[in-house]
């Protein structure tokens, strides 16, 4: 095989997700399109590793010193919404019901993968919470074990504070199945029911 | 959202099979790497694409003149096997049960597709027959209407020069299930019975 060929399939196939086979569908289709489209792409990925910053007050991905979101006046800043990565900020984002401020830990305490409570920035939150004046911090981690013990570390932290901790609703999803749904869910459904 | 991230989400969601949220996944996972691994990347996707070049004797990809199979001296010169395009090229290749050389059309004759046969470069491979005293051309194409469309046309072309045109076996794939088998493939598989 060309060495030119080999060498960009190989890096494909490094991305998750990604296959051999997926790999070369994905260089042959880069042939298809023009030089300056495919310089396009590389000059995108290249750049964003190089000159991607974080947000110095939340954490979130960012051009400047303040992500969009810090920066921008009309925003909330007496909530902040607490999220494991910048994934799920942008889920929340998309809905467009949020108007406040995020923090982004970048993980949840897991002794397994190395990460401490010093890994996710409290400090930096609780400096936040004083200096904005913050009133409510909304917990929307993961339903794993190491989310909620991470929910249950930062209540902890937060509390004293004299901050309104809450955590967003579980339950059954949106177009999920009941059938499917496991029983710890279906248990915390029922107990949190609501009169209509 | 960032315009750094925004723009390399973008790129990667032009990708076929790559929607927006696959997007952003590669791009976070871009950001756990190491920033010269990421360079590595997308140096591969730029170079393969300014200075990838097509193989001047069988349409092959390659790196120089000749692709690494056509300048190999133990490859046998009298067989070429006819292939719509590279992947087709590759998976042969990866059976390892092949020895001889190939022409690689680039596409079947398609009228919806405005391929005709001159985009094939035909005279290129009935130049290679008569310079490399070839002596069988195996049609290696897919069962598609157009692909037997282009068999067709390739063996009316080869019949006069001389030489052995034969096609691939069509039949039931090892793994496949006859019951989902469609009726022409049992048809065929029928006709073309061999004893054991």
């Amino acid at each position: 095989m060309s060495k030119l060929l080999e060498n960009v399939v190989g890096e494909f196939a490094k991305l998750p997700g990604v296959g051999r086979r997926t790999a070369l569908r994905l260089a042959l289709h880069l042939l298809r399109q023009d030089v300056e489209d495919v310089d396009l792409f590389a000059g995108a990925v290249y750049q964003f590793r190089r000159d991607i910053r974080w947000c110095r007050q939340c954490r979130n991905l960012s051009d400047d010193e303040l992500c969009p979101i810090c920066s921008d006046p009309k925003r909330d800043k007496t909530t902040i919404c607490v999220v494991e990565q910048v994934g799920d900020l942008i889920s929340i984002e998309n809905t467009r019901q949020y108007n406040g401020l995020y923090h982004v830990l970048g993980g949840v305490i897991s002794p397994i993968q190395g990460i401490s409570p010093s890994d996710l920035h409290v400090d930096l939150l609780t400096d936040n919470i004083r200096r904005l004046g913050v009133r409510e911090v909304i917990l929307a981690l993961g339903t794993t074990i190491e989310g909620e013990t991470t929910s249950y570390y930062l209540t902890k932290k937060l509390q004293p504070l004299g901050v309104v901790v809450s955590v967003i609703s579980r339950g059954i999803g949106f177009g999920d199945e009941l059938e499917y749904a496991d029983e710890l869910t279906i248990t915390h459904a029922l107990r949190n029911r609501r009169p209509l």
